[in-house]
């Protein structure tokens, strides 16, 4: 972990909530917006998988729309195009968790990138609707290898576009298959817990754990690979 | 489908019922076994997926024995590794559904195969087990391919192991990401439809819909691909 020299940040779900579409959801269709939510996202993830391993890749925004269009059949809703674009435009104004910008800003010692399933326009949207967008060095998008995570190819690109060998990039996403996949094609890899799930039983081990990025921003200055708080509060003071 | 010369079946939900494992994990875990079930298959699916994309390739019964250790974990179940390995047996042992030893015996009037994600092994276990082994030309597993469906290599191989043109197969298959990638691969598609889950959204419709094996036995010989049932009757009175 001291060789790290660069941060890589997964976005849906690590860095940002897909889950803030359940307000959008649960405006047009009372009472259904957490289980269309979480139906939606396990097709949009599935889909991508789908996609990439079929060699039919159609980029995220499409994935996003017709998972939701797959959601809205399973679960006998009415939804014409003007509503599914309307519920896809929320996936382009997700919120950031909540110690996401504080944490960003203490990491940013370290140059920082976002490597997401996205599109360029996806990714884009999404950081500058939050208002983060001068926290990242890259934002890197799977599309131009034309293929989705854990496809190694898209891994492949966070080291090529760093200007940094695997072992000095530490990957951190919240979602285990993409945590695995990362440290299957030979990242070091915080998974971000966010929640009590498992993690996959792929053969592949993450080298950190932590709660949210405010807990990984703590474990870094501890270990001594970001400045500790102190040191940048005596620094600033010394200026 | 006037042309369709052969008949090539998935296995795992399209002949054979996954679920019946549900009692083996009842008799161990009461009152979870359906539970179990549920989530044991979704992420032996998911395993697959995201194998085949990673390139990290370990056969299906690796895959099946993953998903059942994530399960326990997931679901915070004691399930050592004798436990384990008992439950991972039952999916060599799946009930046929009850429909299919007479609708095979109908449908056998043309070359009939399996093309299924299992290994070798599996398969052959699982046919064998239900004694069902006499009614198949072919057993087609992935493993020669190591990946996994839908990638194309896979359904490559039934074209090429039935000598047959992918027009002239029909694929059927209950798991509709499945039929739709056999679908954008280039086989005419039945999709058994045996419960009321919605087809994938990924740009595919499958050529004919069946709600089970019966049903499209019958569907084919109204269509004149198979000969229909009085032909039969008639034939063999005749004889």
């Amino acid at each position: 972990m001291k060789n790290i020299k660069a941060l890589v940040f997964d976005l849906y779900g690590t860095l940002y909530n897909v889950h803030s579409v359940v307000a959008e959801c649960e405006q047009r269709f009372a009472g259904q917006g957490e289980a269309i939510s979480v139906m939606w996202r396990q097709k949009q993830v599935e889909y991508t998988w789908l996609r990439g391993l079929s060699g039919d890749y159609k980029n995220f925004e499409e994935a996003t729309a017709d998972a939701l269009r797959y959601t809205a059949n399973h679960l006998g809703l009415e939804l014409d195009e003007e509503g599914g674009a309307a519920l896809c435009k929320a996936y382009l104004k997700l919120d950031a968790y909540p110690e996401v910008p504080t944490a960003l800003a203490q990491l940013s010692a370290l140059p920082l990138a976002i490597l997401s399933n996205g599109s360029p326009n996806s990714i884009r949207k999404v950081v500058e609707n939050s208002g983060l967008s001068a926290m990242f060095d890259q934002l890197i998008s799977v599309d131009s290898v034309r293929t989705f995570k854990p496809h190694p190819s898209v891994y492949q690109l966070a080291e090529d576009r760093m200007g940094l060998a695997k072992e000095e990039i530490l990957f951190v996403s919240c979602n285990p298959w993409d945590a695995s996949g990362a440290k299957y094609f030979g990242y070091p890899v915080c998974w971000i817990k966010r929640n009590s799930v498992a993690f996959e039983e792929l053969g592949q081990t993450p080298d950190m754990v932590a709660s949210d990025l405010q807990d990984l921003a703590d474990q870094l200055s501890e270990t001594g690979v970001l400045p500790t708080r102190k040191e940048t509060e005596s620094q600033s003071t010394t200026i």
